[in-house]
């Protein structure tokens, strides 16, 4: 029996950076998390250990750092763009790099102070980043953990039933859920802010009447794709947290949609992608 | 040999309650955690296992979603109370009450919906209330998870300088911590808008140019204090997230307090009371 | 412009089960959590809101307990093969079924009583299972959380050397890392015992002299695939769990490998598969 | 109004420490996270920020590793009691001194390596000890997260019923919890071999028919302080790990106490303590 190296990949993850730009007493601060793996020349260190091929995680560490005082760190697409780029073209032996980074957001905390700053603890802006030796390059920017709900305006009905069926059809509940959404672009070219793919998914998700979390699902990505040329496919993560009604009427109580139970698990999860007719292959886009 | 029973108490902990107040077309959500700690008359439960003088947990359940209807949920800390008084008073085995609410914060999204939210990550609102037989009441405002930054304006030496002494002193570094604040009134009357409490650390955080975490600590709690006479005390608890200033010069780079690896662990953790000279005795508030 | 649905998948994510089956005074349990994705005709929900297609995840959650009580759980494998295949023969609708299954270990406290459980707080259990309507089934076994320490016998040296390197070469160090193990079987007939596959890993990691961890990756999945013929492939994610010999020459102290510093972040990541020359096609094992 | 410093005390928390001992081939891990508080002058830094009285928390960290070098670790008690000691006896202006350890149990994995290990993901060992300025030291032992269950042998019934009563009673119901215990010694000298703890708290939960989760508090307790009389008090925290029986009756299908949802929240909570008569005064050794 022959054995043989399938697909792999290395490298440093959670790079932890803090970046401060002054400007006067003006203080600007960038916070992300960069995790990058790579691929190329990898059977040797798979088979004997050799280590000929291979940049150790701990330099692909003081190359973030480095690259972020030499070159700064604006949108953090273009930051990683800059990183993949860098592990193709210096290293021979690399022959594929993956960038992923996190943005932590923060307020400036108002006042005379220019260089306090609050925690936005909301969602995280994402983006992965995949460049080649071919000169093939993909950019996915995202976000995660943008907790939304819509106390009505949902309804769920006319679904399956059969044997096994409890859930009784509702129409007027509430819909919550934790948005992961990623969006990729077309080239790796001008992009639309982040700001106004976040407007865009928060709008639909506050402007549609859903029968389903899936017409939801639909509904914020057609809004991003209709507004953003640029965006060629959007994909989606949407836990449904449910909010069950409390029923009190042991208590002598009616409940009329104002008091519910927020529950932790189980919960539905529904995953979809909504994309342009001539969206272009993904290739490894999403990899 | 003999055993005793030592304190004790039991309860329900982390009842999830979501409650919508509908006026007309525009909905109000209010978003808590309940837990509930009751003691009294616990000798036989806890010897043979006789529950006549236990309220079952799962009731502490019931109460708290059939009170929110009953009562509505404005204040998390009048809320608290009443519950609190309600076990003391209603059941006899009970002698004092321990009630304990996080609130999660909620936005509006911006447009013509006016049932839409957007959760806000930031800190989570906290409140302990105790409530005895004897009438005694303790109520304790707080908040916790409010991360906090000043890329400048804080320092550190002067320190004890030993053999075991690797630290180099700075006149410039970034401060940032996670604020849990909790500040205890002086009776159970009016309190402070939990707004303006939150406004008072954070412009204390942002205008204390701080020779030590211990400093700011200071200033943050004598701020609500000075600004609040209902409040008496305030406790912290602070971890020092440490930004250590990457050495970049292996790479030919200099870093002017640009570059920051944010760390995870060790921190440093400073805790501390801050009060009126004439604060009367906290009782049981802090348990 | 033309917007279309990619793909998509929706089911229930963690149902929490125990199933206790007594056997006169001795019980054995059952510690799961289950996850169902479903796809199929799902153009409509998503454009429409239209549920005629859809089995609602409260469903999916009931078939769980359902099923569990109608036809016990043994292996995971196959409690999840009987779910998928039901989706698909007894739904026209559902085209395709993933399901996921974690089991928790758990061992019999010593003594007379043969009803209590001590949790096992090592590794997880795993297996995802897939099931479409052609008839076409993958099985892919695992483990997650597999926490190894080999505290000599691992290198690192002979890699790539630049301007960004500050990391020195090491004939010594601990290697350290948290193993997620996941193996295809070739059909989805017979299986290796799950314990006989760890009991692979934990040899190949404590018998190799380890020159990188990507050596240590592949002896891992080599010694899977010589031992089980049924077994295809083997994929790995191994965070690197660094530990770093602490500098102790400040405190005149010597430190031959003694004392370490176990860190957080960042983590080197090494991710792979190794297969057989002739394995399948894997088809959506993986997904 | 006169604003003064109450309670205070700081220090360097989750110091991650693994101590690698070489007995020939055959290796021996200790796998610690150490926590320092320090009290004590500390009134200027907190007033003027003025460091002269401070340790930084950075040299704590150190102290931690050079100790661990220059002493060894074996038992977590004493390794916290030798750094307590020497906070308080070599600064005059550190008063009071707390360290608290955790420790992570590793097994060897069989065969031939004699420095490989897997780690026991069960409970987590505990340490929490005093040392003051006028000699008095006090050490607590303890062990967190130990996941036992029962699946018989426990009832609930008989508890207080009123008109928000929904549960019903029962006489046979899963009993789970994780453990978090914590034991008293009477004085620093000799103290029971942690297993053997463990052991006690183990048979008493089993072997306890037990009528109320207090009552199983209870028997662990009196079992520990029974057998070893260097310990004067025992504390728990114990979650009520509620089981749900799944009511499977709309399917047609009986559930004799087989099928369980395991539920995450809300959760009971058993917090007491269990001491004995001529218990010495606990002092700070709770704190």
């Amino acid at each position: 029996m022959t054995v043989k190296l399938g697909p792999n990949r290395y490298g440093k993850a959670e790079t932890r950076l803090v970046r401060v730009v002054r400007d006067g007493t003006t203080h600007h601060i960038k916070d992300i998390n960069v995790s990058s793996a790579l691929s190329g020349d990898m059977e040797e260190v798979h088979r004997t250990g050799s280590n000929a091929a291979v940049l150790p995680t701990d330099t692909q560490k003081n190359l973030v750092y480095a690259f972020a005082r030499k070159h700064g760190v604006e949108e953090i697409e273009d930051f990683a763009l800059l990183l993949a780029r860098h592990y193709v073209s210096a290293y021979p032996s690399i022959h594929h790099a993956r960038v992923e980074i996190e943005e932590y957001a923060w307020n400036r905390i108002p006042g005379r102070s220019r260089h306090s700053f609050v925690r936005d603890g909301g969602e995280v802006r994402t983006c992965v980043v995949h460049h080649d030796g071919d000169g093939r390059t993909t950019v996915v920017s995202g976000l995660t953990d943008l907790v939304v709900l819509n106390s009505t305006g949902s309804e769920f009905h006319g679904y399956i039933v059969d044997e096994y069926t409890t859930l009784r059809p509702t129409t007027d509940r509430i819909l919550a859920t934790a948005v992961t959404a990623r969006w990729r672009h077309a080239g790796d070219g001008e992009r639309p802010p982040y700001a106004r793919v976040r407007e865009c998914l928060l709008d639909a998700f506050a402007q549609t009447h859903s029968l389903s979390l899936q017409q939801t699902l639909y509904a914020m990505g057609e809004r991003v794709l209709t507004t953003w040329p640029q965006v060629c496919e959007v994909r989606f993560a949407l836990p449904n947290k449910h909010h069950f009604l409390v029923d009190l009427s042991p208590f002598g109580l009616d409940n009329e949609n104002e008091v519910f139970y927020a529950a932790d698990r189980p919960y539905g999860l529904i995953e979809g992608s909504v994309l342009r007719e001539d969206a272009p292959d993904a290739g490894f886009a999403w990899e």
